[in-house]
């Protein structure tokens, strides 16, 4: 069958390859350059990959040339602002620091080694006639041309152009909804003999309430960070106007970070501050003629780590469902999306709740004692008992599976903690009877 | 000031009445011709203007004007298929039915005879400019032209071009959701002496849970009927193929009316589908510079009636928040804003609810028990307690307040509920004692 893609980040270049590797020919627009030659911009924070995102990976050949590009992280380092640094291991696996540039060529020059694929940069998808199917682009000469395949893939990310033509004038459920949070991205150079300023072999977490900031390890030695500030308030972007606000901040918050970032105030104030959308939306996909797949469908928070990770088994989901009804594409779209929408939307739910436990890690005695229960469980129950974030991270559990049990074991924690607190009243009422 | 509204229906001319007479300049625009001449589409279902309509077109002078349109409705008289009709009186007021048209060109000329207030119809608004503020029209003659006044409203319903101009590119929340019901309209002819076929001073409901049926009494003895169905299954619009399907249907769901329509299956089968779409929205203002309105922010089920009255509502707040800050209308859209959207959330998770109800009140004995005990405490604990659908029709009381009341009242039908349970276990357990 013949593929149109559109979007040649992580979500397409993967589908590309997956489909190409099953003798489809696929066709890639992207309206940004191509990542093997441009700098990649910004767009999402550092990529995370976890055990679902490479065994993705691995199904398709590409795990040891992806291993040579990942710097390994064994565990987070809490740095606290009064006592030293905690270290809590990821468990199995861990998971793996990876720059987005380096993923996005390495998966695009994959793909073209398949002979059905190709990839054609600066062009813009301008329209989507949903029935036949058809799409209009708008190439870097600003000429239009219109491409008839089978299939029109979205892969667009969160502000779909594909999703928006899919869905116009049907009855879609939509909805975006933003954090009140924004974030920058700061880089921490290596030292003067290349090595890393701070640990490299674990992610680096600043969680301190209203304002956070993470760090991924580079293979360069350099540190890239994710600096997550709200956009109002005192500590918010909007009141950071000089160097010497941003520096005062630091000092107060990251004072670690500040001695490793020369100018670190100029370079803040450079930045541009991203948003962090969430979006969920019904049908993903038209008929047999036009699906979407990764932020196009179900863009997340990013604190769980697993936009790109759900991106990938989106793209699997997709191949596998159109090898099993080959000659039938609306029931293999049909397939892919009910077997992808529950887990998917038990991923937002779960990236929701995991941004206020990051957020109140530092605050909340109540979400510090279930962590440590729930660590302590994980030690005395092995393999019967396994924390939200270690099975989203270092499992290939789908998410709705893995919600439901972290709920269960939540309940459980509950009782556990009622049945304590009533043993101690009834301990207390016989000291004061005696 | 002057003002450019976006869309002349209910709470575009509305508005535009409210803002003359405080002396405001005051140009509306809309795609549609002058509802004084031509038909009026259908959009929305037959209007009910409840207390707070009525309050605030009192506020405006208009509530005598406006009495010589309606057909007022005491209760609604609930058609059974097996047993006879049975009448449930709405209380104080009722709700009057008014035809569309006649109420939009009422508001129209009304809002003419103000020396500031214009209109200009059959013109489509292209474009925004949230910072000048500026919008750009095309007229009839396909000639575009912009207009530069102190504030932009969008009171351009559900699917708003206002809305998403001022919300590009800002942290904006929305959502939409669709019903997978929808419903067509049906019109039940004057008898042959000019009278109503039908009750003429209630409003008739037939509650089939899939499938249900609304019909309003016109002035010229005439009904406007709106039929509620799936999209799909087997009474579905889409398994209605064929005028004996349709008639099928009404024979067994709603006999009385197939009685009345003279051949119902071609009628209704010409007639057109409509969606039941609800939508969220924040923010509603930008600066001091643009406004949304009524179902521009927040478009609900048309349950529970409140769609036309709550845009009333809106454009009062907004009026009066204009005269509390004559010089900064960045604090009066802000006002308006903090004091409204609380309660057409409020408004919005009612409709939704009600329209549960109204399904489900012919299959569920819970919700019928619920309702009969509601009635009954009304009767006897008069003007202390107040049921949910009383306080929403036939009061001003603040929506979030009624909601407020509302899950008050039913909790303590809960508790009632339990106790008498108990009492009742209580009762059963001596007995067997004995």
């Amino acid at each position: 069958m013949e593929f149109t893609i559109v979007g040649a980040g992580m979500a397409g270049a993967f589908l590309a390859l997956s489909l190409g590797r099953q003798g489809h020919v696929v066709t890639v627009y992207d309206r940004r350059p191509d990542p093997r030659g441009a700098t990649v911009a910004v767009t999402s924070m550092n990529l995370g990959l976890s055990r679902r995102g490479l065994a993705a990976l691995d199904r398709l050949g590409l795990s040891e040339e992806v291993t040579r590009l990942v710097v390994p992280m064994r565990g987070r380092l809490l740095h606290n602002v009064d006592a030293g640094p905690r270290f809590s291991p990821y468990g199995d696996g861990g998971i793996l620091a990876i720059q987005r540039q380096d993923l996005s060529a390495l998966l695009v020059d994959a793909a073209c080694r398949e002979p059905g694929v190709r990839f054609v940069f600066e062009t813009r998808c301008t329209g989507l006639d949903r029935d036949r199917p058809s799409a209009t682009f708008e190439g870097p000469d600003g000429r239009s041309f219109e491409v008839r395949p089978d299939v029109v893939v979205g892969a667009d990310g969160a502000f779909s152009a594909v999703r928006r033509f899919m869905h116009h004038e049907l009855r879609a459920e939509f909805s975006q909804s933003y954090l009140e949070w924004g974030w920058r991205e700061l880089h921490i150079p290596a030292a003067a003999d290349g090595n890393h300023r701070m640990a490299d072999d674990v992610f680096h977490l600043w969680p301190r309430g209203d304002t956070m900031m993470f760090a991924h390890p580079n293979r360069d030695g350099s540190f890239t960070c994710s600096c997550v500030l709200p956009f109002h308030g005192p500590d918010g972007f909007d009141s950071l106007r000089t160097p010497s606000d941003v520096e005062a901040l630091f000092r107060r918050e990251f004072p670690d970070v500040l001695a490793l970032v020369p100018g670190l105030g100029e370079a803040f104030l450079r930045r541009p501050t991203f948003n962090l959308v969430t979006v969920s939306t019904a049908p993903w996909t038209y008929e047999g003629k036009v699906a979407l797949i990764g932020d196009a469908c179900h863009a997340v928070y990013p604190f769980l780590a697993q936009g790109m990770n759900s991106a990938f088994e989106d793209a699997l989901e997709l191949t596998d469902s159109l090898a099993r009804h080959p000659t039938d594409p609306a029931a293999a779209l049909a397939r892919y999306y009910a077997r992808r929408k529950p887990n998917t939307d038990a991923l937002a739910a779960m990236s929701h709740r995991n941004f206020a436990e990051l957020r109140d890690t530092v605050r909340s005695p109540a979400v510090r004692l279930e962590r440590a229960c729930d660590t302590l469980l994980e030690k005395v129950l092995r393999h019967r008992w396994m924390p939200l974030h270690a099975m989203v991270t270092n499992t290939t559990i789908p998410y709705l599976q893995a919600q439901h049990r972290a709920s269960r074991q939540h309940r459980i924690l509950k009782v556990l903690g009622a049945a304590a607190l009533s043993a101690g009243a009834v301990a207390v009422g016989r000291r004061l009877r005696r």
